[in-house]
């Protein structure tokens, strides 16, 4: 133990995805069944050619490509998310409203310091993903668990029941990382009525929106004319755009928000990465048939997922969408230490529920994500091969 | 006002940089008399054509680039660091005490984080680095100021007094943003010897190390054997390598401290930019020598804003190092308002010392800050000759 040491950071769990990777030290996998990652939704491929070279003339040519810019980013990438904002959801999303951050993990920590100080409460589904958790747990704000309903979708009924004076906000990730669930544009409804009601913020972290299966807008939020009073939107260009090492996301509020997340951004950030954002607004412009090409893939993996469980009648699939799966496994093992044992006797690296879920949690100890996006329609039949063989 | 809003947020300074920034909005420099922006710490010129190809033949060829790293940064960078400062420090520093940051404020949030909670203590000397107190404002931590000696030095023996049972840290810039002085390697000892009698942290932030004129070790911290218990260093790629857009810093400190920043870093970046780091394990390993050549251009630009204040005996040189000039000007305005003024009528953009000082502050109200690095020397002199004829 360090000394001092803050006694909120002492209460954080360490990072999943970090824990996970260590429980692949010292494994040797077998030539014929190589490792599977399943653990962190990241794609593996690189972005398109024509996307790196843009990076590549930028770092090149662009004296501003290696200089500080504006702290809430770039104003040619804040607009082009306005305007295609405005098309996707309909109502009107200006400039103003949008702020560029080092990635949607940043975006949910900027946002957060500007509602909540140590003592108050924000209500999140479970499961729910850990980066909110250990951002709370640090900050020393309550994060107050909302169990979901069928199909992992939360209910804005009970969420009602669980507002207290503290309550600052409600969080939804839709599609939900890690169950998988798209929300029904009327929970989402339902959701900001809520916390219009109760004066509090409404958090919607839509960084898979690119990959929801339903087509036209997935709620109506931003239609509302006051929908900044109470709506934050979070997004990030990494699972679209490939561009998870460039660390660019963005935040849509209220532009009196926006200024207190500049005192943020400002001083954690400075500003975002330039090459990252030039690389963002690039896609934006010029990929828009390749990201549709990237959803319909991701949409046949999903499919598959489903599928492969339906042949494994002792599994249950909880939630399947975006890059997710999550399931209920049939063993008696705890879901920490059955993912462990998947590494050494499947050569599959999965995350346990229990990452997901409060500490002892029934729940949690019965479930696993699979982070499905990672691997093609061969890697996800060899992936079932290896589950129906699975001997423990 | 925005609902709900943080009590802490709304207590925190607006930025500085981004204020001054909207001082020049709507106004116009007579063609004769361009804008000289000294606002902000900033080289304008890009890095070196080889660094840039460095980055460019990244973002096209290497697929990492493009992909999540590891939360602490690339091994590689982390291992060049440890080399690079066990030769330049003595004493033992290793990979493990190494992590990469998303530039030096974001490493300076996560090692707070790890230190202190709402209530807690921090010493930092006045004038200070106005994101360190945004941070501790955020925070709800109490920021202690320290006043400084002649030559904008801390005492050791004034800091002691100011130490109580809440104090968690200490924290130092040398040399120094926005006084300039370099610290003497006797200040940095009796301030380690007095963070140890505490049980409390010494965080030395050498953002501009590179450009200290003084040949050796500028301190000898680290060649105690126990510096880990005590010392937490922070570093920048900013400036010595142009790299202020890329967002790419160091903290070199225990392993265990780097285990808690960890939590920060997962939470806040998941990972420093690739792109970011691959150019300064570039510079690292190949730029050694053209550093110095800045080095040298910046030691000859501080020379030229010594002899020029020599010459308006009505201004006081307070302090003058590193990218910095921090003097105290003559004249009846308030310094905010002298700033403004200095827009107006001199085309010149600098900060004022109510930045970098407590609210009330009388010094404040006298000083300026004035990054000189940014303009060569032939800049500095039109720069004086606007301050010999200033009309106000």
């Amino acid at each position: 133990m360090i000394r001092p040491l803050s006694s909120a950071m002492a209460q954080t769990d360490a990072p999943p995805v970090m824990e996970a990777r260590r429980w692949l030290d010292g494994v040797t996998f077998p030539a014929d069944r190589p490792l599977i990652n399943v653990s962190q939704a990241a794609p593996v491929d690189m972005p398109p050619l024509a996307l790196r070279q843009a990076i590549a003339d930028a770092a090149i040519n662009d004296p501003a490509a290696h200089l500080y810019g504006p702290v809430l980013g770039l104003p040619a990438l804040r607009t082009e998310i306005a305007h295609q904002w405005t098309a996707a959801y309909g109502g009107q999303i200006e400039a103003h409203h949008v702020a560029i951050t080092q990635g949607c993990n940043q975006a949910f920590t900027a946002v957060m310091s500007t509602l909540a100080v140590a003592g108050d409460e924000v209500i999140l589904p479970t499961p729910w993903y850990f980066n909110h958790k250990m951002w709370l747990d640090m900050q020393a704000v309550r994060c107050i668990p909302l169990a979901c309903g069928p199909g992992l979708i939360p209910d804005a009924t009970d969420a009602a029941k669980l507002i207290t004076p503290r309550t600052r906000a409600i969080v939804l990730v839709s599609p939900n990382n890690p169950g998988g669930a798209e929300y029904p544009a009327q929970t989402l409804t339902a959701f900001m009525d809520l916390a219009r009601a109760h004066g509090i913020a409404l958090i919607v972290d839509e960084t898979y929106r690119d990959f929801d299966s339903r087509t036209g807008a997935p709620h109506h939020l931003f239609t509302d004319p006051k929908w900044a009073n109470t709506l934050i939107h979070l997004y990030s260009f990494s699972k679209a755009y490939r561009l998870t090492g460039h660390r660019v996301g963005a935040i849509v509020a209220h532009e009196n928000r926006l200024a207190e997340v500049e005192k943020f951004l400002d001083t954690v950030a400075i500003c975002p990465n330039q090459l990252g954002q030039i690389a963002a607004l690039w896609g934006m412009r010029n990929l828009g048939d390749w990201v549709q090409g990237e959803r319909a893939e991701i949409l046949l993996r999903r499919n598959a997922m489903s599928h492969g469980f339906k042949n494994l009648p002792d599994w249950t699939l909880l939630g399947c969408g975006a890059y997710f799966a999550y399931v209920e496994h049939p063993y008696a093992l705890p879901s920490d230490e059955f993912a462990k044992a998947l590494v050494t006797r499947a050569s599959l690296l999965t995350l346990p529920g229990t990452m997901f879920q409060p500490h002892g949690s029934p729940d949690g100890k019965r479930q696993i994500r699979i982070a499905f996006a990672n691997i093609d329609t061969a890697g996800i039949t060899e992936f079932f091969h290896r589950l129906k063989h699975l001997t423990l």
